[in-house]
Formats: structure tokens, C-alpha cells, sequence
């Protein structure tokens, strides 16, 4: 059995390392290091997403591969299901995780939330290797109100939302 | 459940990216990457150490220690246990993996030998990492002669060597 700490230790280790390879790219500049880790995040991703058996890559719908992606996908990265997902039905969608394992050790003090998007980047590009390997183009992006945080990935934006929190689970 | 494939598909992508951004040392030169690679496997490896039951802390003899690193540090990163144990009974222990995971989906041409230290630096950090943990000061090296490769425990040197295969089991 493996041990689930393993994949968080070395995501930690992964993301020191690299930001403290990275020059500051000074006001309005976004760090080097957010990009690769996104990189290696897509490319994990994708890998993870070509082991999905067969049956499962003939999802019907686009919101069958989301409900994969809070489901399976996150149970095999994060033991853990997301918490809800919802959309506008306009190709947006909005997964929140409120306890997010790469963040909820972090003190949840809201001075820390710009330390936040270097433990969010690889994750992105995780939900977006996967849905490429499933044949979705997407665009992933994180927003953190309050520590822990979640992931919202992004094809379109519109104002309403329809809260699909029951197809989670 | 985790996906045991995750850890090697992050492994994979943070050798890719540490080889890349380092510069060629030259002749004779140690690439910068195996040292930061074999120091996160040492964070690792101590952090993955302090997550031990109590009762495993406090083993009777030096050998009981590198019984639980064949046994359940392997199984608990691996998914496997080491094949074989061997020690000259002068403080050098032989550690022999016949099918290293990390190693075992490149090609077994002696032609990639040379791109097998990469694969390596990160396991002997976990290795020596965990036994500072267990309060066991260690040099860890890896030889391989045929892919896939064996992590050699040294603390000292010997010529002769005691097979202790059995005790891994």
C-alpha cells in the first residue's frame, strides 16, 4: 500500500526547489516556476489519464468527464473526493475543494494567501492534462477566498450558477 | 486508493526538468541536479521517517533498520519489497532491487547506463533521509551494472559480503 503522504512530500520538496531557482520577476512579472510546475502538472496529468481504462474514455457527456475528475481522478491523487462542482452551462465550470490536502497544512491566515498560487499551479495543469488526454481543451485556473482553496477551471464565463454539488458524490 | 503510478510520473517530470535547467559541468563534474535531486529524496525520506509508528522507532539492532527499509519503506514507495540484503558485518549494507521501479521502463541497453545516476540521486536522499531518522548517520550510493539497478548502503567498506536474503522476507 502506499504510503499518501509520498505524493505530498515530494510536490512540497518540487515546489521549494523550483521557487528558489526562480529569480523575482519584479511588479506585474509572474514567476517562472508557476509555468513549470504547471507544465509538470499537464504532463502528469495526461500520463494519469492514458491509465484510465477504456470504457471510462467513452464519457457521453462533457459533464461526465468533470464528475470523473472530482471523483476518480481526485481520489487517486488526494483520497479524497471535491467537495462540489457547478457551472453555468456555458462550458464553466467550478470545482471547490475546502479542504484542499496541498494547502490545508498552511496556516490559514489571509497573509498567506499570496504564498498560495505556487501550491496551486501543478494542479491545474493536473485537471488539464487529464481533460486533454479526454480530449477537452481547457483553461485551469485557481482561486483561494480563504485557505484551503479550489480549483476552477475555466472554458467560458457567465454569470449564473447551478450548483451540481449531487453529481459529486 | 492512490495511483501507484502517480510517484513515478512525478518523479519522472522533476529529474526531466532539474536535468534540463542544469548546466553540463564538463569533464569530470558533478551535475548540481543529482545533488538537489538526492537532497529532496533526504526531506523526503525524513519526513516519510517521523510518520513511523513508535514501536517501529525503536529497533533493537542496526539490521532490524534495514530489514523495515526492505520491508515497508519499499512497499510504502515502491509497491514492492527489495529482493535481496547482503552485509560484510562491518557497517556495509547491499541492498539489491531487481526490477527498480524508476529504472525498470527505461530500455536495458548498456548504451542508457549513463542516464541511470538521474533515476538514482532521488532514492538514495529517501534512503539516507529516513535512516537519519532512525538515528542511523549514512553514505548511500547506487550501482547499477545492468538496468535495472540495486541502492548500495555504505558506511564502510568490505570485501566480503554475507547474504542475508532471508531476513527480508
Amino acid at each position: 500500500m502506499a504510503d499518501p503522504a509520498l505524493f505530498e512530500f515530494l510536490h512540497t520538496e518540487m515546489v521549494a526547489e523550483l521557487w528558489a531557482q526562480d529569480p523575482d520577476p519584479g511588479p506585474g512579472g509572474q514567476k517562472t516556476s508557476l509555468l513549470v510546475l504547471e507544465g509538470m502538472g499537464f504532463r502528469v496529468g495526461q500520463a494519469l489519464g492514458e491509465r484510465l481504462p477504456r470504457e471510462t474514455l467513452t464519457f457521453r457527456e462533457e459533464l461526465d468527464i468533470l464528475k470523473f475528475l472530482c471523483k476518480d481522478l481526485w481520489v487517486a491523487v488526494f483520497h479524497k473526493q471535491m467537495d462540489s462542482l457547478r457551472t453555468n452551462h456555458q462550458g464553466t465550470y467550478v470545482l471547490q475543494d475546502n479542504s484542499f490536502p496541498l494547502l490545508v497544512r498552511m496556516a490559514s491566515g489571509l497573509q498567506y494567501l499570496e504564498e498560495a498560487p505556487k501550491f496551486l499551479a501543478f494542479t491545474c495543469g493536473l485537471l488539464r492534462g487529464t481533460l486533454s488526454t479526454l480530449g477537452v481543451k481547457s483553461l485551469v485556473t485557481a482561486s483561494v477566498a480563504a485557505l484551503p482553496a479550489w480549483p476552477r477551471i475555466t472554458e467560458d464565463w457567465g454569470p449564473s450558477w447551478h450548483d451540481l454539488s449531487h453529481t459529486c458524490h
